[in-house]
């Protein structure tokens, strides 16, 4: 899709926080820039919106021409716009993000890139602009999410350990949960099914299997829940 | 403060959804516009943002030059970015919300304007450009925010009755609540002191006047409630 630059909405842009989850720990996708502003450095998938491109279309097609991921459902996290943000000229960003299973999607670096790499969510380097403030901006909404809902649906593999949930929820909040009692407090919830299967192709202590519970998971998801950790 | 229009952000506005309790019904703060488009329709206060203005100042300046309103602090909604939303050009606009005590404010419709009325928001009038759905949104994060939060505080007076917080929740939720399954789960969770006082200048049944426990309140706000109703 080539549009000419006349097209570009010039001081409106989107920026993508793409979280992935490897079954240990929580990522963000970031970009290395080719090209000044922020030439060399890392940073967000980020570009102008088009002007006749809406707010969702347009972070999808960023997203895919930095990184080769297609399709991949964002919601809006909110805009950034301080008059100081952006060197040049005024840019007001529209962040989206999602959360997505990392083994999943191959990367694909696009022009304006050098290298496209997944970054621990606990160990970022300094990012230009504001894109620290959107990353971190991102996980506080994360972070409110595990407490008020269910997760890990579309994170984890259909069958999946205790172990695996509590990597998710721990890197998350970046905190070590005690094990028994978040046991206790997931399994309370009664959205895990346990599938009387252990994992494979471990040497000792298979552990067991679960999956969700979809239509209960959907339902606390709806409802809400209090999840004290 | 005046601003020639070379410093107007062609592309982005900004609108606010003004919530306000009365304590007994929500409202929404409307202007009629005194100018095209729009001309004659109610609809959201909203305008462009200056080129040199962070997006909460732009919110808080178009909200007092359309309805008087000073100071009033305003969260971050969303943006809305439909390239259809606007009829002369593309415009984004970044809404802000916020919940207001009416008694506390006067207003007082600025220029661009022939009048200002809150609206019930079971009620509202069929609005211009995408104004109805900005509204639906920011009762959406409300309806969500009350199943995970205490409210109240800063929308009842110091002291207050149940019904009044019921009314509270009943307007933004827009059902008639069970009352006395209501009472008991918000007495449940333990953020109202019964003052031992009660209603004056009420022919009779003067009902019990509470307040909140501030400190328990906010710790709830903080960490999240569970309130199925």
């Amino acid at each position: 899709m080539v549009k000419s630059s006349s097209n570009i909405l010039k001081n409106v842009s989107t920026d993508c926080v793409i979280f992935g989850f490897d079954n240990a720990d929580i990522k963000v996708l970031l970009v290395k820039l080719a090209v000044d502003p922020g030439k060399g450095e890392w940073a967000l998938p980020g570009s102008n919106i088009l002007y006749d491109e809406d707010l969702d279309v347009a972070a999808k097609r960023v997203l895919c021409e930095f990184t080769g991921l297609e399709n991949v459902y964002m919601e809006q996290l909110q805009s950034f716009g301080k008059t100081s943000r952006f060197p040049l000229f005024r840019v007001i960003t529209i962040a989206f993000f999602a959360l997505l299973k990392i083994e999943d999607y191959s990367l694909e670096p696009g022009p304006k890139v050098t290298e496209t790499q997944w970054h621990s969510i606990n160990k970022l380097p300094k990012l230009p602009f504001d894109h620290n403030e959107i990353i971190e901006t991102a996980r506080k909404r994360l972070k409110q999410r595990v407490r008020i809902r269910p997760i890990g649906f579309e994170l984890l593999p259909q069958k999946f350990t205790l172990t695996q949930i509590q990597n998710l929820y721990e890197s998350i909040l970046n905190i070590k949960l005690d094990t028994r009692n978040f046991r206790k407090k997931l399994l309370n919830l009664k959205i895990l099914i346990d599938t009387h299967e252990r994992q494979k192709g471990v040497a000792h202590r298979a552990a067991k299997l679960y999956k969700f519970d979809k239509r209960k998971y959907n339902k606390l998801k709806e409802q809400g829940i209090n999840f004290e950790l």
